[in-house]
């Protein structure tokens, strides 16, 4: 049931063709959550930067490309995570714009270059091999319209890199710390700065790592109290929570 | 917003006070989640023998018996889980009627007799140690008005005593095993009855139980087909499931 | 020892060939059981709707052919779950009724169309990566003689798309909730409805969700009381239970 | 060394007393995280409506009372986490002003009333057990200068009462959300709403809840893309992170 | 139905009361499992050596001492495990024969002296921590009517002091190894002998000990290919064992 | 040092070439542990029937062949375990007489026909996918000259199957239960005997079954006193100890 | 047997009065072990600086008391661990030098005061709730004669505290690193020294710090090379090993 | 900023050209980490022995190559561990020095001859299967300037193996212990030495093995005091924490 309907209910009352309790029967009975769906639907056309997302993994090129091919009606910008050159072939065969970032493993079309952050989103990673979970991060929040910086090369056991990104730091209005591993960085850098971090473990590391549950864990209990925490290897997670503490009133 | 005002709303747009656009207005404005409730609620009552239970554990006497003073006037049944004698001392002060189970140590008020159930509910235990659990299981489904009979010393490596209550356990529409330790029993009663079985699992054991680990992950890998599961102790939600499914049209 | 042979004693009992005492102490000595499973398989004739039922997951194409054929003589429905096209091409060269559901990667042999379901069995998914388990238990419900109806895009964070089930659910007999990641879907269905919800967990999910144990552990503590769960993508199992809940007296 | 000595050496190469040599050789071996130290303890006078926070678990009376003395010659707000009467009368005998939340089991002592939050923080939690959680996390955000509502009865399984806060979350600018046993309540309200939601796991719940250990594995593999999670039971850490992200350029 | 009462059946068969194939009728429907209990029961008394146990933990004094009064009535020697001197006083009210093993914290009543068991029972353990469990299987064993040795101070990181036993271990016919922490003695003591090694696991250790689950897998992937295990603590069920692999012929 | 050496020695003193006191100090400082190994070398050749044993898994065809060469000089039988037909190939080519279980995935060569065993022992296995471990342990303790009786169609959801095989249960020495899933069997079979138990937990299973995990759980927390356990899939083990209890004086 | 018998038996063999050939069977068959128990002790008496160490947790005082008083006798320093006040006076009462480190919760009495250390040990704690741990591992250390020094407020969110220990760092010859929470000190000190890095985690926490779990396995996992790591809480173990470390040649 | 800024800085000072309060405020200002920076590199280029490492897994042969011709301009010995012959080839083509360790999946290329170590490092393991972890333990030490000795067949069920490398055990200034299963030999080891042992788990194992947290946990555990642990199958790090141990001052 929709506007229309309970317009033309609301007439039929006023008419008298309905009386006033057969319309509060009907009323009641409409499966209100309709009314709610478009209420979001309309809604969502008004939050502009917000990109159409889609979980590469698992599925088939085709359907990526079908499902990309039906968002770039949206006007907003697209993108699609945990994909292969493979997806990436099929894509680019709907949109000629789209770019692949191999190290996030991550297309994105862009049409909407619009800024919509108030600051500067700053990625911190440890090692080289959380370069790929920080990319993601990265990525995404550049597509939601955001102005990022990374420092890259940060572990904890050379602090002394760490500390020579204390001045980039300290500028950021949010900062998002991918580490696997011990997953120490997100306390190191907690204390350093006065603006949410959003920590993210990766599955990086081998024996009790656990495939990132140990990162994980230190994390969780970090003894820095401005860390909050995104699942294992959830780059995209960070980066979308990232743009939204970013995101202008 | 309820239906008085609903109505009032309808009989002012009939009246003219209100033109049919500024009722659709108002209607697509107010919390529709309301009516939901109000909806909810008035089915609610349509509900009989679905008892107003409380999880005693961690509340106060005096809470509990406000709790009960309240629900008392809904004239349905009563029942208050995990709770000692202090809690029903409270309690009685508000219901002489207030009875209760030591085994389960829940306190039970009934003010509907009536059998709501078609078949048999039947409650089987594997040790006195899981007694309790099992009395929880039983008297929820007999205050939701079925009738429940019970196999109190059916272990599983006795399991000549446990053939002996086949006759019973094929007579029944539905059937909670309750076991601690290994939780082996659901699958041996599983495969002798072509009904379905809630098995509960117990934090009766020592050791490797784990608390009642054991027996879910056992109950939950069991190599019957008809068997489901509930959390570790949950007597009272096997009890509410089985009262579900035994439920006359 | 057969009922021949026990009618053959108690012909010699009546003789005199045999004494009473010696009558007794050859009965006493039988293999009970055996008379148990005789029993059991004249019951097992009498259960209509039941399929024969084949695991397919680490059979070879010609082991599950063997079994389907044989299974065919009994003139019940036959299903095989977890099995790919390679085992498909086998049972077809045994019966060419066999049809395949892709999604819930089982083939099914319908030999009895009769409803033996009293109600209707409804199938909720969270996400597209949920839909094979929730075929395989819709196929499941369907070939024990049940009607059943899906709804399959109906995540927990879109809870509006839930919302406009409500009508739907609400006429269900009984409910199966397939979900993988945090498995938060059946406690919001389960608070909508007045009938058992059997709640499956998938091994959707990455990161933390540990092949589905994340999930498993969320509908295990579901905080509404009408709720069981199932292993980690049994969709099988789930849709045989809520068949013995639906079939009629 | 401070700013002082430092200025003191330069005076002293300025005036030919040491040479430029000797001056590098005495900075070069300077405790530079002195400086470091002098700097961020500069910089802390200047983060108004940062509170100094106390853990009182573990901590003796009089041990609480003389850390919260010295605190308040800072002229900030300060806040005692974790605390019994106990520890109330010692800290009242330091201070009358102190004030005791008795659900947070939380002792507050403001200096500072201003505001520094933009917008609203909305603390939202699930069952009434969670409460204790949810009154640190709103006392934390209260004490750091923000505008604090709450909706404390609004579980998932009863949706309706979730719905009917809907406007609230909507003017909310970050939102808390606390709960125990599955957890699922973030994913719903993450749903409704397009700000950040810190999730703060409880250990609410019993059996296989494992301590909350079950909340915060579903709160990490959220289908909400808006979702960061803290430690089980860190209702003070929610609040921290809340109040950074509200927070006034 | 028991032994008269089919007694009973197969003379009316012979009088002619009863035809046989009523009386097949009869046979068939009686619940055979009644049969195989009695013939268990009767099989019982002619295992001699058996004795009757009661787990003491979690019953009250009057409870065992109760159980005890009706098992002394058997002939046979009675265990009761887990107990306090509470529990003793009880149970020496019932029979003044009643020996406490502190250290095992163990009631024996011996009845049957005999010795039933072909070789020694060698019972080790490797720290003065784990002799309570130690002594537990000792009691277990010595009172099924075996000579029991024991070696209680050979811990791994003194190996000589296990070296010097290795006389003794060599003559025992099955030995039980008792240890916490590590669990490393069963591998050690199972690669000195050619006979069953029963290991323990026992709760004794700190930290990731994990009351008793690092011993528990520690012996479970012993390097020995001669090692079985039990539960964590289960001394009773190791001497149980034990017994029954050294039972003469 | 070997006996050849102590000896030359002891004749040096004899002569006066070595006083006491040298010898003493020669005596003191040899490396004693090369005793000990002779001895077990020399006890190892008194122990017919122990089997030299190849563990498969990892080897390559070649190294597994020349270890098989090197153990055939010792004229006991040798068993290779967990090896599939290249390693078969690679033996045949050093042995004419390896014959290949194909179910058990292990190879024996038979130069010992002798029975070692005094009694019989039975292998039970709950369903098709446990028979490859069931056979390991069966051809383990076949090739170290026992009796073998096997029944492999037993699990607890048909109690039936298993009650039919309870004669053969109750005339073995020592039984070995093998089952996946929540490996339930090992309690049943124990409940019926008066023999020892090996229960060997197998990784079949899905979800929750966590590689067989859940079954070793569940036959640890066995609640028949007569069960002891090995690792999981560990056929060979449980066959070798089964081996041991069986052995003849 | 110990020497005098060895040389008995040599002097007998030189008279004649036991021939090569008997006394080479007694030597064989004499129980080795004892040689190596012999030797052993000899070597222990050598060790200079070793303590004798009892761990107090669990005993009654006046055992503890007792093997005190047998333990100084050895002239050896001796530590009681994990122990409270009630055993202090029992030790009191054996010896008037005992000392007790309230922190540490431990009793050393000094017999010999020289220094066995080469270099310094530096102990570094995150918070003060570690500091328990860290004075038992000093405490050791220093009673096995190691000059030691203390950093005890040294967390990685406070960075610039833990460089202001830099000097201090670089001077030690082994540090011993304790902390809880998320354990990530070892790491950011391991990366600042080049000395082995003893990493204690201990149970300083709540929630998903699982008693310490976290913090060993982020210590195990640490990205710094010269890290290893004890159990939880075990402060005695770094110690005890620092010590080894250190020790002069 | 270096330490040439710095003393142009100070001249200026000297000069007039910068006030004493501009300096300071400079000096403030500056990064102080890239002081500690600088100072760590310079310290390194005199911690002679220390070799640059690369971790091979996961990396492309080029890039591997890369890193190595970068690193041989150091002139210190440089290991690359976990790679294989692909990797091999394309560091030979970078330099034909490379040498391959196919045991340890290592290739070195020695540059530094020099030995750094005061004495020997014994490395033990347990069975064949871990000989991999141990070689790279192994290979470590030799490349950081140490004597290395290995004793590769060892494992504890055989003790009189182990018993026969007591003496070059006793030798060793420090011990490395691999081993997987039930990681028991560490303290086996530990007990028969004074010096420090650093325990390897490796993932050698299988069923409840957990690809090696049984043997983490049971080295963890271990009885003996002088065991610290290492991350599992991390030879590496054990060959590089024993090397520190043994460096010469």
């Amino acid at each position: 049931m929709n506007r229309e309907n309970i317009l033309e209910l609301l007439e039929k009352v006023r008419s008298g063709a309905v009386t006033p309790k057969q319309g509060l029967h009907r009323l009641e009975n409409l499966p209100f959550e309709d009314l709610g769906f478009a209420r979001v639907d309309h809604h969502r056309t008004l939050r502009h930067g917000f990109p159409e997302v889609v979980f590469g993994q698992g599925k088939k090129p085709e359907q990526v490309a079908a499902i990309v091919r039906s968002l770039l009606r949206q006007k907003c910008n697209v993108l699609v995570t945990r994909c292969d050159r493979k997806i990436l072939a099929a894509v680019r065969r709907v949109s000629a714009k789209a770019s692949y970032n191999e190290a996030a493993r991550a297309i994105s079309i862009v049409q909407d270059n619009k800024i919509y952050g108030e600051g500067v989103i700053h990625v911190v990673c440890a090692g080289t091999s959380d370069i790929s979970v920080a990319e993601e991060a990265a990525l995404t929040a550049r597509i939601m319209g955001n102005v990022v910086e990374t420092s890259y090369d940060a572990g904890v056991a050379g602090i002394h890199r760490l500390l020579s990104t204390r001045e980039a730091l300290t500028r950021a209005r949010v900062i998002i710390v991918v580490a696997g591993m011990e997953g120490a960085l997100p306390s190191v850098v907690g204390g350093m700065v006065s603006v949410p971090v959003i920590a993210v473990p990766t599955s990086i590391g081998y024996g009790s790592s656990f495939g990132g549950l140990t990162a994980l864990l230190g994390m969780l209990n970090s003894c820095a109290s401005n860390v909050t925490v995104v699942n294992i290897d959830n780059g995209f997670g960070a980066g979308y929570v990232a743009s939204l503490i970013n995101r202008k009133k």
